[in-house]
């Protein structure tokens, strides 16, 4: 087996492997713009296609053109594995048999690595990184195919997850379609409500953050995995339809529905709470192992790393930093995320260096 | 007038104002609990209350305590003026008629400070600085009484807010009790799905955040304000439920409704991206005049702070930072957010001292 790979597709994701197997493959590329294809050349992510047989074929191209592009590509290669990179995975494997390729030799795949910007010059060589690469063997796939493309996702730093085409796209439209919804339909709600807007806090900054990403760009999304994304959604909405009841009845406290209405309205924070408990903070360690220490930082350059220097100079590794804001004035309170076995550390550090400690929790 | 001020109730905020007007007020304290007293006079907020006459009594006490303790002390105060700090206003405003206080010396307040810390020992004396601080005066209020808290709010460093109790209480079931409803609910729908919480990422991360609270504490604040929030979180459901309808519609090709499906998710999609433009990210700047730069970072101490320090020496102020962790890796992404015209110094002075710009956005 040749360890050549054909990259067709020199956007984002395309061109980040390329330069992720720098050194390591031969790579090829193929793009329809010359432009793309020259940004990627030049950024060292590979040299243009003219024909050349390879072991590897990875179609990075939008959902609708992956078919049509393994199809053609099989009729000129004669010894490839074959697969891409689409966000969702049950349709184009639909699209595959439908078009009649040949799926022995084909293993679809899902880097979770996308970003909001587009195009070859937004590449990097560390996008896959520590990040989950998930694989669709279907059961026609040969195991020779599969290691190829585990091969690949290694070779990237990526971790390679194999699942179904149907359990990867229930996944992503729960932990990633999900969020991109309730997010959307919050911050839809703020529109006409600048003075509401004016005495928010950190919690709508985080809630509504993802809101921000382009409309067209999810629309494509949420329409292809529609299938897994409708229901949660229903659910999701019959989930706050139920609350918006309890909230009515603790409203009227005549009907003596006062208890059932908090009860419900508990319960559901409670299993949020429980499901957020789910979400992992860093390396698969949880909430409670960690704590946070807030000190107050002045906006000008060169606090921000003081308080940093002060906590490797402690020996205290910062695992997480959140900014809160402080609205009309030139300073913010700093969030430092720290293993419990060293806060006493880094408040002593900070306290010493002369910053203020606001508080711990 | 007198300057001298009581807190009752040495909690988080009672204690944290009291910090706040050291030095600049005669502060004295009141609270049934004892530790509570003993902790804040050890932190410098004042000293315990022995019937002394005041200018100003801050009932610093839970939303249902609010009325009666404004009724008792007005029996002993002789020319006080009075504020509270509920983070519900309509409620404790009819609690306060009802127990028949005096109205025209009054004037409630909300400082948007919250924590989930509570207690003495978590206060802190810029707890307050640069937050909104809400007063809600009555048609009774008297102009003095409005003027004593809103010097109050200025000695405490924050921005004074005048509106309605009602107007309040709407603005923060908005801003505040309705992203905490949609973040436990999203969370909620994690509860038995590890599998794929273990290929989701920082949007996951950020939407479910604030589902981490106590949920003992947001079920007395969404039953207290359930009159506001109730509306809200049924709007919510109904654009969710037309969200699921419309997912529906493009699933089934066969129906012809594929367009209007897909018009209605678009919709939802644009409207909150609007209301996330209102969501100001710094000093009312919005997300336009800003630009992200991701860089990589290994995970040890001292490699955050080299960036800042980088950042630093080219005179560059970092608006806003996010970690991005990768999963299962000693690595992480680091987002800094800083103004347009910023960037390009940034990426340089990065470039120079050897950090990985991965990509600018």
């Amino acid at each position: 087996m040749s360890s050549s790979v054909l990259v067709v597709g020199a956007g984002l994701i395309g061109t980040s492997i390329g330069l992720a197997l720098r050194g390591d493959r031969d790579v090829l590329l193929q793009d329809p713009s010359q432009e793309h294809l020259s940004t990627a050349q030049a950024r060292g992510a590979g040299r243009p296609w003219t024909g050349e047989q390879v072991g590897l074929v990875i179609v990075a191209a939008p959902p609708a053109r992956v078919a049509s592009l393994v199809g053609e590509h099989q009729r000129s290669q004669d010894r490839a594995f074959f697969t891409h990179v689409a966000s969702i995975q049950s349709r184009v494997q639909h699209d595959i048999e439908a078009a009649g390729c040949d799926q022995t030799s084909l293993c679809g795949g899902h880097p979770l690595a996308g970003r909001e910007t587009a195009g070859p010059a937004a590449a990097a060589a560390d996008l896959f990184e520590g990040r989950p690469w998930v694989l669709c063997p279907t059961a026609s796939t040969r195991e020779e195919a599969l290691a190829a493309v585990q091969a690949l996702v290694t070779s990237c730093g990526a971790n390679g997850v194999v699942m179904t085409a149907e359990d990867h796209d229930r996944a992503v439209a729960l932990v990633s379609h999900l969020p991109q919804v309730a997010a959307s339909a919050v911050a839809a709600r703020l529109v006409g409500s600048p003075d509401a807007v004016a005495v928010s806090g950190p919690g709508l900054q985080d809630t509504t953050r993802i809101a921000a990403s382009d409309p067209a760009l999810w629309t494509d999304i949420l329409v292809g995995n529609a299938r897994f994304v409708g229901p949660l959604v229903r659910d999701l909405a019959a989930d706050l339809a139920r609350l918006s009841g309890a909230l009515a009845q603790v409203t009227d406290q005549a009907t003596g529905e006062m208890a059932a209405g908090r009860a419900g309205i508990a319960d559901l924070l409670r299993r949020g709470q429980s499901g957020r408990g789910l979400v992992p903070v860093k390396r698969g360690d949880h909430d409670s192992d960690f704590t946070r220490v807030a000190v107050s930082v002045p906006d000008a350059p060169g606090q921000l790393a003081g308080v940093f220097v002060c906590a490797a100079d402690a020996g205290v590794n910062i695992e997480d930093v959140r900014v809160e804001h402080l609205p009309g004035r030139p300073t913010g309170v700093l969030e430092l995320l720290v293993h419990l076995t060293e806060r006493e550390a880094l408040q002593q550090a900070l306290t010493a260096a002369g910053f203020a400690v606001i508080r711990t929790a």
